[in-house]
């Protein structure tokens, strides 16, 4: 059995993605949620780490601490999962915007933490993030324009759309408006039943003592 | 013919990583530097991006903005140049490891940004690289125990190496001491053709007219 260890359902973006990938799979696996007080979650709740290791996926004696190095396992193990689209340019596609995602994009995250609890009307947004969130919005339209929705490569969900699906949390958290082919992909992902399973256990969540807990910081 | 966009050889560690991939991939590729005036380029090196879009690559169609993505995708193209280990284990490692690199090492990337034609004896490091540069040992010792060497997956070069080669030259610009498998495997780096061709090439290169080029934080 496979196990994927994660941090805070409600604040911790990237266990969001890793557990999206898995369910994505298909692959059976148990989800393992460390104390608040384990030092890699700590680390990465209050940006303290030299680098991120959770989500962490434990396979079969594979050891995976990296969400796109997820992505690929997976990709590789359940092909008929069709987690990476099957067309060469949609798969180019999907890896450079998850790429993007992944390495990119810390003004948004800075400023506006995964919370899945909190809804802030007219939240105000500095430029950074602002910036962030235009080059967002131009990666959805340029795919669901050339792909034709409802997902960003096309019919089928994939990699990249669980990649976003905590970008789409972040902007109904703090009121961020969306129109036409971006509100309608928001829409897509809140409807994904794995989407709204994760926030339905999020909002069951205890929140952690960690009393220090710098929700600006979050990544 | 494929083309590689890059900004600077001198200061983006970006920019070697996704050339040393094109090399180890033997794609015919043409390399394309960037002004330092473009858009994308002052981003990178500056980092005002929302997110980094250099290295590109550009090949039949398809563009690929991430340095992993890049990988990936070479891989696929041309499974023969083995830039992905066979083996499944060192092959999950390869990727968690360059993961890690792709979106970590926040510290060591702002307080030791890459300058080829630096050298810093005695270079101050504060603590936050420190650790940094304890969990990059702790990557390489951990791999070349397991696989060997002298390559971090064994006795063959992978995207891994591609990944933390610009961390090989970060050392030896700022004066980090190395011992046993880490020294080892600094000098397997630098003895690399690829990586002496493109040092030898980052000596020539005209430094850049950007009076602001604030090179603490370069990434």
């Amino acid at each position: 059995m496979a196990t994927l260890r994660i941090s805070s359902r409600n604040y911790s973006s990237w266990s969001m993605r890793g557990w999206l990938l898995c369910r994505m799979s298909g692959l059976p696996f148990e989800t393992e949620v460390v104390s608040p007080e384990d030092p890699d979650s700590r680390a990465e709740l209050l940006l303290q780490s030299s680098s991120i290791r959770i989500p962490t996926l434990r396979h079969a004696g594979a050891e995976l601490w990296d969400t796109l190095a997820i992505a690929e396992y997976l990709n590789e193990l359940v092909p008929e999962a069709g987690m990476m689209p099957e067309e060469r340019l949609a798969r180019a596609r999907c890896r450079a915007i998850s790429g993007e995602m992944h390495a990119g994009f810390a003004a948004l995250r800075s400023t506006l933490p995964m919370n899945l609890r909190a809804v802030v009307p007219n939240f105000t947004l500095w430029s950074g993030a602002r910036a962030d969130i235009a080059r967002i919005l131009q990666i959805w339209t340029d795919c669901l324009e050339r792909w034709g929705g409802p997902w960003l490569l096309g019919e089928r969900r994939s990699v990249a759309d669980a990649m976003y699906a905590p970008v789409v949390t972040r902007f109904r958290s703090y009121d961020v408006a969306l129109a036409g082919h971006c509100e309608d992909y928001a829409r897509s992902i809140l409807a994904w039943p794995d989407v709204a399973e994760w926030i339905e256990a999020a909002k069951r969540e205890p929140e952690p003592p960690i009393a220090e807990l710098d929700l600006e910081a979050e990544f």
